[in-house]
């Protein structure tokens, strides 16, 4: 970014971080020693931090607006996750230089995610170095009720979040999409595309990467329903592993609907009361359901590789016993998602994939590692 | 560091981040989306961010367990700052590459110090790119015990905390010895010293750069005391104009203890009941008695301008009512630490220096700003 050193570090913070309108969950915002946050009577205080930094989560050319977005949102998911409301965040950020265009709509982008989840900016810090971000989340859950990764019972389904039209593996398809336009490696996913079908496909996912929703509504409304959540951040085989270590289970996913058609010991496709059958309209069954029209454009073994692989798709993956299922269709329809299901969890150790031809095979535990070799 | 990428991340984190005692405030700590917190019922809580940037706030070769003390110290000192009592930290930190042993020194630097002052590691993140460490607090105080910046009176004294034979500018010169001795430019005040000089007084300093102390219990002990208080982070005449501005007073920095015989208008140097005269054997006055014989070993006029500039001091600066003086001495004693008194809040606008032949100069505002060109 270009250098604009005159405006000093007091005065940017009181031009881009010190809001005029009033804070409702801080009792002092922005400008003192620290902020000052009144927690609601009772409840537990849910607490995440998530960085990203230049050349490792982001080019450097992503837009700013998308980057103050994004930076929040992969914080406001793990609250989420956890079926925490969101109260407030503090913001640690480090620049080459000051850039007031950059920063204004860097800002804009956190600001107006923040406002829409109820998150009060209320702290920072800014240093110069290299292009990072780091935010922390402060968000509310009664006690007991918070989203673990460690309830998922046998027999529980397995669900991931997603609008009608997106799905897991975007993200990570638009990354790849992008790096082939930078002329870094191709991968195996978009080798064999032209240009304008990896212009087209890059339009429909690339919001998907640069400006992830979290799925805030769907964490509160899960109280109580799910088993165990998270959300989808380094591709959803890596992240179920989180899930089935923390819980001590094993499970099988499945690429189609039909894969759940031969399974034995649970209630099957049918709930306790009978009330809800699987695949549902807001409940659709199977990998590749969960997948947008763009992933699944490259073919059905490719959608099933983005989807299990993925990263950055910020969906929340989380299990719920068979009576829940009647339940989980007014969630999806009162928050306009799909919670597709993807899977069941079983007492075998492991995670098993049910391949569209319907063999089973093991998955090998290599979901994305930000240090593996 | 050298690397060594067959560790994971998230053995990573489980090697160094999940610490196995138990947890006092946090009902859930690293390992999950979210870490959870019972915030104390009734209190505010503080909170805070700062972070430590390789090239920018620290060496390269900085050992790692003073880095991983100094990232929580800093945040700590806000608390402090604020009167709150230290409950929980999350770290983000970015990494270049996994280095077991400069982890295992990182940690155990940063965990000594928490658990001196209490603080849990509740939560974090572990990023690729170039080492930075971002620190985010949570502390609480009780509703209207916090200090603020903005409670400075006309008249009130302007204390800075040291231990004795410490003081303000040590840190800054152990940087310009340090800077020295890696051929960079050299600070006018070290450039007349020689090798061992130089040596003996960065022995001196070096700890209180690489390891400063947050004044935890001085903070606790100045609820309902001070008037208004600041960590001094950027040096003490640009932190203490914060504290002018948030208060809309001025003020007069004393460089000797006889810098107060000639003020009218307060109740000079005796409290209102007459118990405490300044200087007190715990309160002495003055920015030289502020400094350490280091510092002093520069000579009177130096010794001010380090004590005046300085920088990383991560000393409590606070105001208090004269009446306060009786309180502070005790305050002094029990917590083992110098308040020395540095000057008076007046009602003219600005800042100024009276200087040791008995001038008052005006101090021109260049506090360090980590932008300002």
């Amino acid at each position: 970014m270009p250098a604009n050193n005159r405006l000093g570090e007091f005065d940017l913070i009181a031009r881009y971080f010190q809001r005029r309108h009033p804070l409702h969950h801080a009792a002092l915002g922005v400008g003192d020693d620290c902020a000052l946050l009144r927690p609601p009577a009772g409840e537990l205080l849910a607490i995440s931090t998530d960085s990203l930094v230049a050349g490792h989560h982001f080019f450097d050319d992503v837009p700013p607006a998308a980057l103050g977005h994004k930076a929040l949102a992969v914080n406001l998911s793990d609250l989420a996750a956890s079926g925490a409301q969101p109260l407030a965040c503090v913001l640690a950020l480090t620049l080459p230089a000051v850039d007031e265009a950059w920063l204004a709509d860097f800002t804009q982008g956190l600001y107006t995610l923040a406002d829409a989840h109820g998150c009060e900016l209320i702290g920072g810090d800014t240093t110069r170095g290299p292009l990072a971000i780091s935010v922390t989340v402060l968000g509310s859950v009664p006690p007991g009720q918070a989203l673990l990764r460690s309830g998922a019972q046998v027999g529980d389904d397995i669900y991931v979040s997603h609008r009608m039209g997106q799905g897991l593996g975007d993200a990570r398809l638009a990354l790849h999409l992008l790096q082939a336009q930078r002329g870094l490696p191709v991968a195996d996913g978009v080798a064999g595309l032209d240009v304008s079908q990896r212009a087209a496909l890059l339009h429909a996912t690339r919001p998907r990467l640069e400006q992830p929703e979290p799925r805030t509504a769907l964490g509160l409304a899960l109280r109580g329903v799910a088993s165990a959540c998270m959300d989808i951040s380094d591709g959803l085989q890596g992240d179920l592993r989180h899930i089935l270590a923390a819980s001590g289970v094993g499970a099988t996913l499945h690429a189609a609907p039909d894969g759940f058609a031969d399974e034995a010991g649970t209630a099957g496709d049918q709930d306790a009361g009978g009330a809800v059958a699987y695949p549902h309209p807001h409940v659709p069954s199977g990998l590749l359901a969960a997948c947008s029209p763009a992933v699944r454009s490259l073919g059905d073994d490719q959608a099933v590789a983005y989807a299990l692989a993925g990263g950055d798709d910020y969906e929340l993956l989380f299990t719920a016993p068979v009576q829940q299922r009647a339940q989980l269709a007014r969630i999806a329809e009162q928050t306009g998602l799909q919670l597709t299901r993807v899977g069941r969890i079983e007492a075998e150790p492991g995670l098993r994939l049910r391949q569209l031809g319907g063999q089973r095979v093991s998955v090998a535990a290599n979901g994305f590692d930000h240090f593996a070799a």
